[in-house]
């Protein structure tokens, strides 16, 4: 019988579950009935920008976080897809930190080669997944606003693909209801422009913090002053970018800090994190963890323990990404197809808690990423998923981290070598803090004989 | 067998139902098990302010829609309690257009009085309701998140309480994904101090669009400009404020408008109304309706016609409020104790059918308050819910349309005479218009013998 599989989500994640499936069809195994659910109108989840905040049009919560300007904040060299490299987009060498536009093009391209996008069941929000144990099998409630009705469907197999950057987590401080300027979270922000000439406070210490706060210096806020709960980010900041210790309360225009210390501020950015949220799920089938290298629960990171049939892809923290996604979906699709089995419940539980305590025991930064690479390669050894050369990968990882080191408002201007087709990377026509406008077009503008190869040649 | 009633939310038509019960309670009635469930930490709905927008602290949509320095933009003698005056809160008289936290204190005053905060569940929002035709009964599925758990209960009842102001209806314009300043809607409007000096485009012409327009131009935005759509609304502008037809796209940071002008702006607020939206419901409980005075399918505006277990308070569109709520959610108590019977579903679609008729062949602005008048006194005539005047209140829904149309930045500052208690409301210590302190306790602080009297008595 052919096995009945719901995606939620048609992000990276649930895009790759698409194509892994695809793939195997291509060569010779049957498809099987796929239906991917995706509350948006479009695909690529986080990539496909909206200048929604809060609810969306049909009064669902706004699944992206995405801002305007937001340049990959790693190089795209550790996130290619190894069935479809950046050359065959792109036909030329582009940048190694290209804008989002490009990385949702580039996304977009493999699925519209693999043809999948028929099996999108856009404009439709998942309500409830429902397991009955007689049938062993899933229920999925859902609405679908395009045609303005609620409908039901079943499953042998439910795909949580609905990423885990959507749902903010947005602590209180004392006096925020009385503050008289903005309060946002990292979720709603949109457009760095709006905080021009502000003093803006970031609360936070993380890729969220590092990230907008540079956008806000980029597109001209006054001030940049971040607050830091453990420890500062530490980064060579430019002029007007501070960093103080953790904010303890505000009172009017006011922000006090740790240290004793306060400072007048006209915004306040709270890039606070994001919880795993799941509404749709019942208690039983929910993952309930916080952003970590290995959640408890997951045999191979993907297999819900307590019932196979429920599969998570992409819940880590990530350091890897679309091709960590891609590992997973392979392995996820193998399993479901039957070509993987599953060992019995206490040699999965052993399984998960011999990973658990390997990342339990990870002290530096890089053995966080060589973890990941670890887990990666693992997952790859056992499908037919290309593979590629995860160490080369690290060792770009380990470059990223020094170049940011040295220059945080410079290190999106360099280079890296891809290790799927070996292309070097080439620089942007732009420098990174000059390169205002971040659309596809402005970035893959032919430069040549324009007048501004001078430009590209300086770098 | 004592029945068994949810309440979906703890606002102030749950509180009026709640208030219902344990008023005939107290006379010797049996109280019903009772659950109310409310999503927020604290009752009064939309009245108790979140400085919060999108998402809470759990991940549930906001449900509050009001902002800072919000001021009653109705006299308080219209809505006022006919069983909890405003002098029996206050102790003597205030003055008629009270701000946001003056209101929330009055509401929580009389149920405090009542002691039916025990009643509700809070923290707890409810995510489904299925109605099992064989027992029939209504399970409710909610999510407690004071102990991180989902929970299941039976009732012979719900009361749908949720109000209809808390989803944004968010229309799209041409331009806007690339507009370079932040665009919200009124749902997510907090502080107009935000907005200081800013050029600021209003999108809509209905009480969002003059009352937060209004805020902005109070606390010093450069300019304003509204929109509509079908006609302008028409006040006394200040100097500073103009009304433009229809918004057709932006571009940068111009808006372009049906007329042909443009004009350069640094935000948009859209104040394009609310959707009724229940997520928690299926297809066939649903209530789909614009907001128009009498929507279709509710028994005395009330009761849902196709399940009679099944009860809406507060749905119209609303000139009368509280107390509209107060006679709504009296009738349900004795619809729900048995002391007033449904008749047949078709004698109850003709009763419906007539009411609408009668609205569809409303042509003044006045006649719509009337119509609203005389549904609420059809439904106090049906129980104890004590009688007022509401003639008089017709009255001063008239007057408070010319005070408007005379003055729109100084109708705040008019009084009028409690039909209740026949008190009249004296002038705040401070004009509307200077008065930038919203507070509960700027509000009360006596004014008397601290050489503010003065301008009192210019009033």
């Amino acid at each position: 019988m052919t096995i009945r599989v719901a995606i939620i989500g048609a992000g990276p994640s649930g895009l790759a579950q698409l194509r892994a499936f695809q793939s195997a069809h291509a060569q010779g195994a049957e498809m099987p009935e796929v239906v991917c659910f995706e509350k948006q109108a479009d695909w690529g989840g986080m990539w496909n920008y909206t200048w929604r905040t809060g609810l969306d049009e049909h009064g669902e919560p706004v699944h992206g976080s995405m801002y305007r300007y937001l340049w990959s904040n790693g190089p795209k060299e550790c996130l290619e897809f190894a069935d479809y490299s950046f050359d065959e987009h792109f036909g030329r060498p582009i940048s190694s930190y290209p804008p989002r536009e490009v990385l949702w093009d580039y996304i977009q391209g493999r699925v519209k080669k693999a043809g999948v996008r028929d099996y999108i069941r856009f404009n439709t929000a998942v309500k409830a997944v429902r397991f009955d144990q007689a049938s062993r099998t899933f229920t999925v409630s859902a609405y679908d606003y395009s045609i303005g009705q609620g409908i039901e469907q079943v499953f042998d197999f439910v795909v949580v693909a609905s990423g885990h950057f959507s749902t903010p987590h947005v602590p209180q401080f004392d006096g925020f209801e009385r503050f008289s300027g903005r309060i946002l979270h990292a979720h709603d922000f949109r457009e760095a422009v709006e905080f021009k000439g502000k003093d803006v406070l970031i609360v936070g210490s993380s890729y969220s913090a590092e990230d907008i706060g540079s956008q806000c210096f980029k597109y001209g806020a006054r001030s940049i002053t971040s607050a830091y709960r453990t420890q500062p980010m530490g980064y060579k900041w430019p002029k007007g970018w501070e960093e103080r210790p953790q904010l303890l309360r505000v009172e009017g225009e006011l922000a006090f800090f740790a240290d004793g210390s306060s400072k007048r501020v006209d915004a306040i950015i709270l890039c606070t994190g994001y919880q795993h949220h799941f509404p749709f799920l019942p208690d039983e089938l929910t993952l309930k963890t916080s952003n970590r290298l290995w959640p408890a629960g997951l045999y191979q990171g993907v297999v819900w323990e307590h019932n196979p049939q429920l599969i998570y892809l992409g819940m880590q923290d990530l350091w890897y990404s679309f091709n960590l996604f891609d590992a997973q979906a392979w392995f996820a699709r193998d399993y479901m197809l039957g070509r993987i089995k599953l060992p019995q419940p206490a040699a999965m539980a052993a399984d998960s808690a011999q990973w658990r305590a390997e990342e339990l025991a990870l002290q530096s930064t890089a053995s966080m990423y060589e973890f990941q690479g670890r887990y990666i390669k693992h997952l790859i050894e056992q499908t037919d998923y290309p593979s590629f050369d995860i160490d080369a990968v690290n060792r770009i990882f380990l470059k990223w981290k020094s170049d940011k080191k040295q220059d945080i408002m410079g290190y999106r201007d360099k280079s890296y070598r891809s290790v799927i087709t070996g292309t070097a990377a080439v620089p942007h026509h732009t420098r990174w803090l000059n390169a205002l406008d971040d659309s596809l077009q402005e970035y893959l503008r032919e430069t040549s004989g324009k007048g501004d190869l001078k430009t590209l040649r300086q770098h």
